[in-house]
């Protein structure tokens, strides 16, 4: 301590000496320390982990399904807790116990595959394997298999996908995807764009087009109305 | 356009004005809006929330565990697929099928429902309702739950808990529980609390001390000489 900081006085017949003395807490530095090194190395979340090793390994596996050529078996409990529709088969008032084995019809293995992989990890399969056609059409085919098991956060990132890769040549299939499927969203998506810089003679002659007019005429009066709203014809 | 913005010259015979023309792409405007705007909107993973509901509905339960006097119905394929005992238990080769009651000795019912919430939500339980003795003593009870039932991420989080929470006063006893069941980190984390600021006499005074002392002989020279290479005797 420097004489400076001393500040001396007398009282009295006695000399004081004030100062003042600032005691370092050790134990608050060293907890701080151990407790900020523990969190840095906590290790994070293992239940997306878990499930996936569950689907592969297929452990404990209660159900199968028989898509086409293939058989991929599951867990009655996981579908259930993940889907309404399984939930209600496998567990409902109608269930039957004794199902083991399910066919799925109108389903192409590599979209169940999808599905189930949705289903145990809350994530969309990988498809960057697939070329640009591909990826639109089995995005498109992962949207109604969603549907089909009413699990609305994969029909939901299935629509951002596809808003993601509107283009004039298969805008009007998506549309009529959206339409049947009742994804307002991607449905305003498809419009706004098919309304945007002059589109609507590209779209016209392709190939979905057609198919649009029959299967949803109410959707194009949609375009129509949108058009004249926004000052576009 | 502002005429300072118009750069006139005369080449030959011809008035030239060169200006900067930006196009604005309205098809990238739009699409990028539109993504942006569903992604905004994703809503966040369900998993956990599909897997905590499962806990209190208890539908589709294929097992039961009697804990003191309270039963908790859970699924055997959610334990295996998180905890290696359970797994060896339900579907290793000395399995028995039969087995839907099991009763759990040693533990508290309250220890056992916190065992179960991070099962299915990864995540220890609420304990913010404990004062703070019951606080450690709970965590101490879920650390060695999570050790017997070899959960390793559930044991890592209760050692960081108590970490932030060493006293001299229950150090001691922390320190036996780390020793026992191999918490290397923990127990540094204790010798060095315990080795900073002459906190020794109290801790010695302690009522874990003669536990300690009792039960885990090595750790007393593991303290003596951790204080002795930094010093501190």
């Amino acid at each position: 301590m420097r004489r400076t900081e001393l500040r001396p006085y007398v009282l009295d017949d006695t000399l004081i000496l004030e100062c003042n003395i600032a005691i370092i807490e050790l134990k608050d530095a060293q907890e701080t320390d151990v407790k900020i090194n523990f969190e840095a190395q906590a290790p994070p979340s293992e239940l997306v982990h878990n499930l996936s090793s569950l689907l592969e390994a297929t452990e404990g596996s209660d159900v199968s399904f028989k898509v086409k050529e293939e058989i991929f078996p599951a867990h009655k409990i996981i579908l259930a807790m993940r889907s309404p529709v399984f939930r209600v088969k496998f567990y409902g008032p109608m269930r039957d116990e004794s199902s083991r084995s399910i066919t799925v019809e109108d389903m192409q293995p590599a979209v169940f595959r999808g599905l189930l992989h949705f289903i145990y990890t809350d994530s969309l399969p990988p498809l960057d394997y697939l070329d640009d056609d591909e990826y639109e059409e089995m995005v498109r085919h992962l949207l109604m298999a969603a549907d089909r098991y009413a699990m609305e956060r994969m029909k939901y990132m299935c629509e951002i996908k596809l808003c993601g890769v509107l283009h004039t040549g298969t805008v009007a299939t998506t549309l009529a995807l959206a339409d049947q499927h009742h994804c307002s969203k991607l449905k305003d998506a498809c419009i706004g764009f098919i309304n945007s810089s002059n589109r609507m003679v590209g779209v016209m002659a392709s190939k979905g087009y057609e198919s649009l007019k029959r299967t949803c005429p109410s959707v194009i009066a949609d375009i129509l109305e949108k058009a004249a709203k926004t000052r576009r014809i």
